[in-house]
């Protein structure tokens, strides 16, 4: 298939900006993107993901989560992450989802022991598709598990939950962030949105 | 209009300059430009500003607000705060401004409740064009407004006040700072050193 | 020999990428590399991390430190940690061994007097080999000596303690890290990793 | 004067290196080198020092604080504080000498009122030519004055001062710091050592 290889190229060099913002480092972390079929491009697991090349990337079905397309490279395992990556892509019709390691998603989840962190007054939030700055914007807060497909489960029920309609993002304490748009460029705005505002909660709490 | 070029990748570098200091991410943020003929230049609005490319710009009558030339890009909308950067042009006889987006300017605006953020015994206070190391210099204040034009009529009461004549900058609470200088370069010059100013009063502050 | 010269070339882009990272500033720092022989590639001492070119490397015997192969620049020296990096290929296998100097190391050995410090309720134990994000990981921590290869003898009984089977990197007070890996890959993804560990519980015990 | 040309050049690339570090944003800070013939280079004042060329730069005696060669831009006049880098060259032989506007001197120097910053317990001090990780380290802390020339009386006592005899750099109270070395390198490695020295003793202060 030779239409995917713009998406495949703007997956890997948006990992290389994300390396560069250290949301993806240690081989961790990751970005996924919808295809005009449907389907879904993930990245390897345990790979460096700055590394990452448009024909290492595996092709998964959201609806079932299997591989559809292995990766060019037989020594590679699809991201462990791909089971939330199609979760997210079934409940809420996002069109490609980040998922990022940074410290400051788990210091911002550190902030409370709730099952979200609230966050307002801050302009930034008109960044997030929906949004207005007069918002207090509730963003789900997730116990982490010990095997990543074991979250599936809460991500799902956060997707579903109506507090949380708004919210384009979900946290992991101890882990890090799920954040998604309509497509990779909203994908985008709406990771380094969240991590600005991840930021500011947490530097406004420690004042 | 071809003598605009280099003043259009000017502003195109900078933007990518600023994206790579955390100025305009999520796209936020931005700068613009007064032509010869005193028309401004000024980046579309939701785009990723690190992206914009010269053919993008919009050319706005900073006396009118209008567009007068629109960009190429017929899918394109001129940059919400071009009111905002009309208004300093009037006032204060700008030649470029910056909006910044920075977490260090929302943080810095947190520390007071006043109308004003005074800054003092730095030597980088000497970066604002008419100021001496010596000086308290007062940075106005204002509050921030649900759509970013309605923050119009602060700021050029800002411009007006007798207490910010030296003042280049104006922070916005929970928002950012508009930052401006005579030309181009007197504004990133300015936008480098009130950043600095904003950075070090906060740290100072929390010690 | 010309089949090192892959890892030769490996190791210098490491450094640059390291530098980029401030973990080997002011000429301190470095990273080793084993050969397909099992002889140990270092980089000479004294010099600019980022500047280092392939053929500036030594080879070194790592049974017994002896340079088995000098520098094509007859004016350097190899790297004052060598007996170290022998002593961690000797006692753990090791296949490359990353020295950092990162300021986030000094700061997470300042939270104890303690001989380990102990990390936990991070998902990102996982990118250090053999973890679960469910282990409280315990980090070797040794004094530092006036010279570096007095150090030697604290790292080989690191190396050797129980209770440190599963770390891969050991923390020296007021100094830096030693991180290793099985691989030049593995030390990169351990040190990445380990930075992040480091900083994560330094800033979680100032909150 | 031909043979200066890789002199220029290294200057030129180290100011860009430099603003990437924060050091001298703003178009503040700045870096000198001693040629052959003993005659100082000298950046322009006022200018963004990453976009310096080596035609830019002013040829100054060390001597008499005269220029000998002006730059080939005669809009340019040399850097204030060249009397400063000239005084230093006098009293200690630095062949080059680094100025720095980095945030983190302001606030190591905030620390303490007296005339001296003490650092201590840092292998990192081994990057200053003669100092062991033993020794403390006294930096000398000068007060800012209005214009920079008049610096030179208390920088010129600073480095008479038995007190400071292993130090290669000068604190000014709220504005920066002057780092030397033997030649541009020993300058450079001397500045990222006290850079890391200086944002170590904050850190540490405010735990």
């Amino acid at each position: 298939m030779t239409t995917d290889r713009p998406l495949r190229e703007l997956l890997c060099t948006l990992l290389r900006l994300f390396y560069a913002k250290d949301w993806v480092g240690g081989t961790g972390g990751g970005i996924s993107g919808v295809r005009d079929d449907g389907m879904l491009l993930v990245a390897p697991t345990g790979v460096h993901k700055e590394l990452v090349e448009p024909r290492d990337l595996f092709v998964v079905d959201p609806k079932t989560c299997g591989v559809v397309e292995p990766s060019e490279n037989a020594a590679l395992k699809p991201s462990e992450c791909s089971p939330i990556f199609a979760a997210i892509v079934r409940a809420r019709g996002a069109g490609s989802v980040v998922h990022s390691h940074a410290l400051s998603t788990v210091l911002a989840a550190d902030i409370t022991t709730d099952d979200a962190l609230p966050i307002r007054s801050l302009e930034m939030l008109k960044g997030i598709r929906g949004l207005a700055n007069t918002d207090v914007h509730e963003v789900p807060l997730i116990d982490n598990t010990p095997r990543e497909a074991e979250l599936t489960g809460a991500v799902e029920a956060a997707c579903r939950d109506r507090r949380f309609a708004s919210a384009h993002a979900i946290l992991v304490r101890d882990h890090g962030a799920y954040i998604w748009g309509a497509d990779v460029w909203e994908a985008k705005r709406h990771a380094e949105v969240y991590h600005f505002l991840f930021e500011a909660v947490r530097l406004r709490k420690e004042r």
